[in-house]
């Protein structure tokens, strides 16, 4: 009997809809005009230039014509996506027009009481949840032109965050922070700050070439990584965080990039596995936010077998079999992967998380609880518990609630 | 007991290197300047400009400095690939440098006689044997400034291959085609040519998009589609072909693109079972070339979970289970996969084609027979055959030899 009254579900992948005082609430008031709030806009007569960056999906208009949206105006510039994918609750007819005004979602997307009564509807006791405006892995600020600016605003998310979303419900939520990434020192020194104020992870791009940035290969994050090292506060790469959606053909229906996103965890992996990472940081933690678990034993051994054929003559450590690194070090999250599970011995028993992903499509809101005890009905007591909730402390330092 | 002595290896992947003389024995006069041709050049001196274009891997450059390369001439242009990746007979420690010159690598890269004797003593009845300088799909030839030239250079690749190389052995390849892809018309009509002289598949690109071509939701490739439909030839869509390979970032190690050249196939996966390709088009067929098989059960649960949530609002057939429509269309084709070979039959039993890909390093030549014993041992003796064998034999109309 898998998922027994006593094993908690601890979900390692939520998305949070910042609520409009988050900015405004906390940036001095210099910055009250220019930094990020919400703004009405007729979003028929004008589309937001950042709509398609993160995912690729587009925002809906949401009405006849007349109606506004509320959107984020950060800079001058409107990023259209308060609502995006917050489809909770909605059926999935419905899925292909995303809110547009907070009153057209369930308050759990952006009120942390309302939150917890829809995860205690659901059965899950603890989340983690990615920003939704800044993106998943806080790159919005990168477009910053006043890095002051920039830097004030993602430290407000982090308090925010930290203070008033987690700080709320220390039990049943794991804070995390997103860091200013145009500047690793300053990436170092806020996750030196946070984790004094209680983080428990950072989520950070899977890809940083496309945002622009150096990539893994080079020795511009040391930095960010040791500090993550030293805190003891694992990396969530969540897919989509490197602004490099799978999109596959202009006319693509947005089912293929769905289906595909898989992919960029896969890419992340191999980046993780043959660059320099893990051997400069034997301690760093990485999570593989949304990527599934499915693909892993297949793509293990692909790189498995590369390594044997390929490492001689490549800049690619010769020790350490690519597998045993990923064990030490990688996390598979997965929402929904009856493949992932049926091979959870090769991707690693101790190396996967479950995840709830509300408000988005791919949750199984308000039914996790059932739905997941079905995709794990053979799956022994010890083995589920691990997965469910188990793992998930561990890698966070969470500890569990009386 | 698998792979038992009345098993035959067909191998649905090989690549074969063409021989100096496929264009300069075949084409008008006129063309013998511009058309492909081999000369000597100091590749030290100057790197060709296409050297990365489909795999991102790079020829070395073989010696010291003053040993001239053999490259291919084609209006001009240098494709200095004329040794990609033939590495068979090397040991892994030696994969880092391509051979650059015909002496350079074992004669059955490019010979059909000593390649059958390679394939002798590798214990495979059969191969499929992909284009090398003109890419694996002919990409080479959209290039090609002088249309009259180019559409002549891929009818004489087809000829050399049907008459030349496979009409030396018939019973010892599956003769395969390149279409002029610039032009479906042109294309459609070469199909049923070759088919009247024995052609049994199709080498197209798994996306066309990258190539600067209509993608596969558009009705560009109708006609294409409908010739190979009518003359029941297989598409088969080589990863890589799409002129995308996986690289992540600049500095990557080539280990991460062979690691990832499966995201491709993939792409393609998605891209087909969204379309409406295989609805316009019930008797179509693709073979995915190289693409290994260990991912397809995670996918095709993903894109039947993308579908059952997603298909309402978007331009997706709702009719069809994705992975129905898969088992009747689509095949998987591996040479080294555990994971897939334990899977199969969330692959499809009858969805799988074994691959020897001779002269490549993912090759296990010329111990291939013994490999593939080892890698199917658990498996049943009926389903091993279908998977050596039987299924590329029904798929390519391929007759057993006596």
């Amino acid at each position: 009997m898998p998922l027994q009254d006593h094993m908690q579900l601890i979900s390692v992948d939520d998305h949070l809809i910042e609520p409009p005082n988050v900015w405004t609430d906390r940036l001095p008031k210099k910055f009250l005009d220019q930094g990020p709030r919400i703004i009405e806009k007729d979003m028929n007569a004008e589309i937001g230039s950042n709509v398609l960056i993160e995912s690729g999906r587009q925002s809906g208009s949401g009405g006849k014509a007349a109606r506004l949206s509320e959107v984020w105006q950060y800079e001058g510039r409107i990023y259209a996506n308060i609502g995006l994918n917050a489809v909770a609750g909605k059926k999935p007819q419905e899925y292909g027009t995303d809110p547009t005004r907070y009153s057209d979602m369930l308050p759990g997307c952006y009120d942390v009481h309302a939150r917890v009564k829809d995860m205690d509807i659901d059965g899950v006791q603890a989340a983690l949840c990615f920003p939704s405006f800044p993106r998943f892995a806080g790159t919005a600020f990168l477009e910053g032109k006043d890095k002051e600016l920039a830097l004030l605003s993602v430290k407000a998310w982090n308090d925010f965050h930290l203070d008033e979303w987690c700080g709320s419900y220390p039990d049943r939520f794991i804070p995390i922070i997103i860091l200013p990434l145009w500047d690793p020192a300053e990436a170092a020194k806020e996750i030196y700050r946070c984790a004094g104020k209680g983080a428990k992870g950072i989520t950070f791009p899977e890809n940083t070439v496309g945002l622009g940035l150096p990539s893994f290969y080079t020795d511009h994050w040391d930095a960010v990584f040791r500090a993550a090292e030293e805190t003891n506060l694992p990396l969530c790469m969540h897919f989509g965080s490197s602004g490099k959606p799978p999109i596959t053909s202009p006319e693509a229906p947005m089912a293929v990039m769905i289906s595909l996103f898989g992919t960029n965890s896969m890419d992340a992996t191999a980046d993780l596995l043959f660059s320099q990472v893990f051997y400069k940081f034997p301690n760093l933690k990485v999570a593989l936010s949304e990527g599934g678990i499915g693909w892993m034993p297949y793509l293990l051994e692909r790189i498995d077998l590369t390594w044997e054929k390929h490492r001689w003559y490549q800049n690619v450590n010769k020790e350490v079999r690519p597998s045993d690194l990923f064990r030490e070090h990688m996390y598979g999250c997965f929402i929904d992967d009856l493949e992932g599970i049926a091979r959870r011995h090769k991707v690693g028993i101790d190396n996967i998380m479950w995840e709830c992903d509300y408000p988005h499509s791919d949750s199984n809101w308000p039914n996790s609880r059932q739905y997941t005890a079905k995709m794990l009905q053979d799956v022994p007591d010890d083995e589920a518990h691990k997965i469910v909730e188990l793992n998930a402390r561990k890698l966070y330092n969470f500890p569990r609630s009386s």
